[in-house]
């Protein structure tokens, strides 16, 4: 599949290099064609790599990730272009976290809204797909460097988007993915960062999960 | 030890109940003395039982339970007298779980604030330690019945307080204790209960628990 991956920082560049190694093509975007990050991940990931701005990215892409942190997704979103974007489905793995007031970050939206549902309200007719979005980016594509088996959460209004995108974790290598219902379910989702941020002082480590037991 | 039991809903029965299996002398505190459910736990649980007004209880206690809803907790601790409850524990169960504009719930405080902290503002030498909000109120006093063990968390700005609420903790079976750190992480904890509603409906039960995976 050809897969366009929005931001060239680290969570971009994990996910762009696992879909490679499962044998998509990849497009990397960034504002500008030179992103010297871009060029890097580009230059190590062999053939099925290329990069180019956030336009050319969602004009390539049949299935695109965000991976720009939640403070500036919605303007990425813009850049990226409506009329490339329109019937696509967009993983949206961004959280809006608001470093703005210190340490720890805060959320900027939350509770009665979510990043989720903002890109959904802001391009309708894209298949907006939460998921990813609360665990490290190592684990993102590595479940397996836990000690067993966690969960992984989806939110979306597009049952056959989920179904793709369920499909695409499963290759990740997640086995318990957890469908939560409509996009307003992702308030959820990054309601865990807080937590998620205080766990991994208290732990030492971004190397863990949460794992939902019944 | 004597225990105040604050609130005679299904938390503070499960908990005061819990409390007297364990040996302990508890009073469960409701605005009137004639409360019927209050009565009705009394009865049921023997000479180690009482209960009285949230006054009384607070009284009686050498540590409180806030099993009270969020949103009366503050005024609930202002009936039970700044006088009874200084320099006491509170373990601070509750959620601020907004209903008034319909399902699923809100918090009325989150981000940036918790309920945690507006009780330990409110009562600045009261020791809150802020646990046990995180599961269903069976779970609370017997996590042995989900299939493993699961995490619960803890939040408070007193150590010793933390230790003898910790001890507690694993008197009602839990193993795994993890200590957050200051009140101000009780917004991680509180901000759980937006995925857990969800959890609860996708999952058909609320019976489940968070467990942290390294």
């Amino acid at each position: 599949m050809k897969i366009a991956v929005l931001g060239s920082g680290m969570v971009g560049s994990t996910i762009g290099s696992k879909l490679i190694q499962l044998g998509h093509e990849v497009m990397m975007g960034s504002r500008t064609r030179d992103n010297s990050k871009a060029l890097e991940w580009k230059a190590s990931n062999g053939p099925l790599a290329s990069n180019g701005t956030f336009f050319d990215a969602a004009l390539f892409g049949e299935i695109l990730f965000n991976c720009t942190s939640g403070q500036v997704s919605p303007e990425v979103l813009q850049l990226a272009g409506r009329e490339n974007l329109s019937g696509k489905i967009l993983v949206d793995i961004a959280n809006p976290l608001d470093f703005s007031k210190g340490m720890p970050p805060t959320l900027s939206i939350c509770n009665t809204d979510s990043l989720g549902e903002v890109l959904q309200k802001q391009f309708p007719d894209v298949k907006v797909v939460k998921t990813l979005n609360t665990m490290n980016c190592q684990l993102m594509v590595t479940p397996s460097l836990l000690s067993e088996e966690t969960s992984i959460f989806m939110s979306g209004n597009d049952a056959d988007a989920k179904k793709t995108v369920g499909k695409l974790l499963n290759d990740f290598g997640w086995k318990e993915v957890i469908d939560l219902g409509d996009i307003t379910t992702a308030r959820g989702t990054e309601q865990l960062l807080p937590i998620w941020i205080r766990l991994m002082s208290t732990l030492g480590t971004p190397m863990f999960n949460f794992k939902i037991v019944k």
